[in-house]
């Protein structure tokens, strides 16, 4: 584990994800100059956004280049620095990527980490992007009152477990809807949502619906974009707002068809807003430590899905991307400090 | 035209809006009681949204019950009074209906118009309902910038017109989409708008949007819903905003299928929102009285697609969900003071 590793892009989806997009290959060991750092990668966080990432079409950013290191975000420690910022054993979360070793200037490092606080790992979960994307979508663009009714869809996912656990510490109604009764169990006693929903059963989630929203829909939270998001659409409140963080259950190319959401928008006065936490970086510091203190009052459980070695990341990809996953997937790269 | 008149709801729309759906009928002349003035119409304002109104299925209001005088906006005479806050003579906008006379408690009046400032039967348009709908659609859900780029659909139309004309005291570029060539016209001539675009083109809207709209656009007001919809959301700027006030493009039920719009919503960070002028009661004087301003500035322009008698305010009706008006549609029921 001394020695280098990148795992490269080799090839676009056509259109599935699958482990031989990626090659894992051997590396030089970098040298460091003035200003620069070396990081060792401790974990890495694999996200629904990678199958984004990788493809081809026009995104919110510029795709991954092929035959270059996949991109990522990662929690790891400094072993070498002549950065006067940063220091010998400091951890840090960063996006260096699928890489066991990296350079840095610190351009690529979001935050130093508090290994006092929590597992490290939990700075690419809960304390992480994860929990700051719950907390942008859920508090900024849903906005929920007490008392509210809060859908979530991937409800026991990295994101959908925080927004089911920040809303009620805003005292909402929680509804989850996942896949499968393992979920819907962790769901209901890991994550505390007042009712959860398994969209495999065969009448969908309709039915559920009625019965855990018994006051309609004031919030819905959705990283998914296919029937379940039209299930909820039909039980709206008046003044409903709707996030949308991802669209893992949309095929990306050609844009699938759906019922026009025009109608009931307008007679519901409804509103739906997408989001991407990469617009809120300047805030980063302050969610962090917001969600840092609700950590530590204990309002947070969470669960991480953990496939050993980076050679191995490709396949625990496309394991999440099918939903073969309970809870943040992460490859650990390389031995706690 | 001394003797009273109602025009009944005799049917609901199967599912088009036919002239058979309602009957004129004479009716008694009403006698006034203390607390309530008698009113003579003198226009009326017919509404796409009156097409939802007498459906049966669930709106954002209840429906206009069968059997009774059709409900609409009103400009008209005080001729009798009981009423300690109105005098005769004075001109009242209300919720009068399609009747040649009403009785009113004062419940229905939504304000007192002042004939000095303009002609009486822009109470119904540029300084009503119309203007009113323009501003919160534009003004709050849009919340345009001065520079970007606003496309309009129904361009034309009482409400698009005055979207387009806000948008440019703004200082907006405004793009008008319109049906058919002497509409275009009215969009570019009357008012002012930078570009219009006819739908009805054999190849859609796109290519003139591309045109029109070189650096993507900002701001989309819909009154819409169907391919114009579509070729406006392919071709939206990042923080997009998008206010839908109508659906007329749109069969009600069932509800149509399009392109599901949340991918596109979540890579531009884009929002979609729909709105009802009926939420913004209490601030119509505040809003009426910008909109005078404006009109003593010369900023309106607008146009009156005016049918005599109260009794062919159906055919009216019918003519204006065609498409088969120009500008504000209104029925002159009785002769001006």
């Amino acid at each position: 584990m001394t020695e280098n590793m990148h795992v490269l892009l080799r090839a676009r989806p056509d259109p599935d994800v699958t482990e031989t997009l990626f090659e894992p290959v051997a590396a030089d060991m970098p040298v460091i100059g003035d200003g620069q750092m070396l990081i060792r990668v401790i974990w890495l966080s694999l996200e629904p956004a990678m199958r984004g990432w990788i493809a081809e079409a026009a995104n919110y950013s510029t795709p991954v280049p092929l035959d270059r290191p996949m991109t990522g975000f990662t929690v790891g420690e400094v072993v070498e620095s002549r950065h006067r910022d940063f220091v010998v054993g400091e951890i840090v979360q960063g996006r260096q990527g699928w890489r066991r070793f990296a350079i840095s200037d610190g351009s690529d490092i979001d935050r130093k980490v508090d290994p006092s606080l929590a597992p490290i790992s939990t700075a690419l979960s809960v304390l992480g992007i994860n929990g700051a994307t719950a907390y942008v979508g859920l508090m900024d663009v849903c906005a929920p009152k007490a008392g509210e009714t809060v859908v979530v869809t991937t409800a026991a996912g990295a994101v959908g477990s925080m927004v089911g656990q920040i809303a009620k510490i805003q005292g909402c109604r929680t509804v989850g809807v996942t896949g499968g009764p393992d979920k819907v169990a962790t769901c209901l006693d890991s994550f505390k949502y007042d009712s959860a929903l398994n969209y495999k059963a065969i009448d969908g989630i309709g039915p559920g619906l009625d019965e855990a929203c018994p006051d309609g829909i004031d919030c819905f939270f959705d990283n998914v974009g296919s029937d379940q998001f039209d299930r909820v659409m039909e039980r709206l409140n008046v003044g409903a707002r709707i996030a949308v963080c991802g669209t893992i259950g949309m095929p990306s190319f050609p844009i699938p068809m759906g019922p026009r959401v025009n109608r009931q928008l307008l007679v519901k006065r409804a509103r739906i807003q997408g989001f991407l936490i990469l617009d809120h970086y300047h805030r980063y510091d302050q969610i962090i430590e917001i969600l840092s203190d609700w950590y530590r009052a204990g309002h947070f459980a969470y669960r991480e899905d953990v496939t050993d070695g980076l050679e191995h990341s490709a396949g625990a990809l496309v394991r999440m991307l099918a939903g073969r996953n309970t809870g943040k997937t992460l490859v650990r790269v390389g031995a706690d400090p």
